[in-house]
């Protein structure tokens, strides 16, 4: 069993102007699925604690919990308990619980020299949604995170905070470097560069895998991309064509 | 398996100003280790979300930890993980996993026209401490909620809101009423007969036993008081001495 909590708090990952109730039950759901999908777990059940201010009252719950239950039956994990409170403004934590074989869950800290970098899907479509004032349903790649378990991937991260952060954080956990190649991005439609970078809420994984495993084009209907190579180089730093990389990701942390 | 999840929330359920960093730790797992210990569960491990603004930093991370992993220690309760986020205020959720037979843990719901009332230790002493400005360190009853359990307890709450409010719970959710008697309640020392029945805080464990159970006058050195008795009355009303008792506990959701 392995366990995931996640926050959602108001006015640093939604807004009330721009994110509907549902949206918010969607996205508090999805964002800790996903670090799920990032060890390769099956998600068993989850718990929701969320605070509202008064002034909100039961329509927000009730639509909050419509969008939370409509995103759990997507993704058959059952909702097990919660907790209900008043603050001044909307928080949320969901725990999620899931199973995954002993030993076997997908780690930051996997990551060899050598190894290929890959990431799933397309990237940039989240920032490229919110630059654009669009709504996005926030995905867990669930299944694909099971499925590179299964195929012995050596280290894996889910990209809720941008491809160059996120990607710094394995370098780091795994006390390796990397290199990535600009040309090899799998950018999402009308999504720039900048956007595939640093643009976070992505939620695609990115996983590294020893030379001698054979990675699949997809996973599924999900394509697989390998974007660059581990390397021994300077731990915690990435280097894209050659130069290094900032991470200008969104650290929740920072 | 049972969970129970808790939000610690600032200026609601503590401030910076009377609060240690190691003082909310605390607090924040002994309010959710006490919903177990209402259900008669045996603790297994805890979750840990916790939220902080930028200016307090790492020594603010590091009492809150200290002051919740010596209440782990204390109820023997192992950290399973945890996330850390920033935010304005702080906030902490704790998430309780805990063991306990299938279909046996004790509910709110259980409570039958003609059990006996009966609460552990004493009443208003939080309220007191608080009144007076002085520290209170949080207890969940764990090992009496397992006894009580095993005792064939009919329901259980933990005395989080006050036992005004708290009684009143269990009365509407076992759809029943309650009379409880002024002169029987276990007041703290120095508490008043207002800080006994709706000073929250004291986390003591109220319980209903049908009269054939032999409710013992102690659980280990923790005393247990009958203070009156569940009846088939208005579902939801808590009279003492005969007269209604308004419910001015701590609503969390009022």
């Amino acid at each position: 069993m392995v366990f995931t909590s996640d926050f959602v708090l108001e006015d640093r990952h939604f807004t009330l102007a721009t994110h509907t109730p549902a949206a918010i039950g969607e996205k508090a759901l999805a964002r800790s699925l996903s670090d799920l999908a990032a060890m390769g777990a099956e998600p068993v059940f989850c718990l929701v604690s969320l605070a509202i201010p008064a002034k909100l009252g039961e329509v927000f719950v009730a639509g909050f919990y419509k969008g939370l239950l409509r995103t759990a039956n997507r993704y058959k994990v059952s909702l097990a308990g919660g907790d209900l409170a008043r603050f001044e403004q909307v928080i949320a934590d969901v725990m999620c619980c899931g199973r995954v074989p002993r030993g076997k869950a997908l780690l930051r800290s996997g990551a060899k020299g050598g190894q290929g970098i890959f990431v799933t899907g397309k990237l940039g479509a989240a920032a490229h949604a919110f630059a654009a004032g669009q709504p996005i349903l926030p995905v867990a790649r669930l299944e694909a995170g099971m499925a590179l378990r299964k195929l012995g991937a050596a280290s894996a991260i889910d990209l809720s905070d941008g491809l160059s952060l996120d990607l710094a954080r394995v370098c780091e956990q795994s006390n390796v470097g990397a290199e990535i190649f600009s040309a090899s991005l799998p950018l999402a439609r009308q999504a720039t560069l900048d956007e595939a970078l640093h643009g976070g809420e992505d939620y695609e994984l990115l996983f590294t895998a020893a030379a001698k495993i054979k990675v699949p084009a997809r996973i599924g209907k999900l394509a697989i991309t390998e974007i660059g190579v581990i390397t021994r180089g300077k731990p915690g730093v990435v280097l894209m064509d050659g130069q290094p990389l900032q991470s200008k990701g969104f650290d929740h942390f920072a």
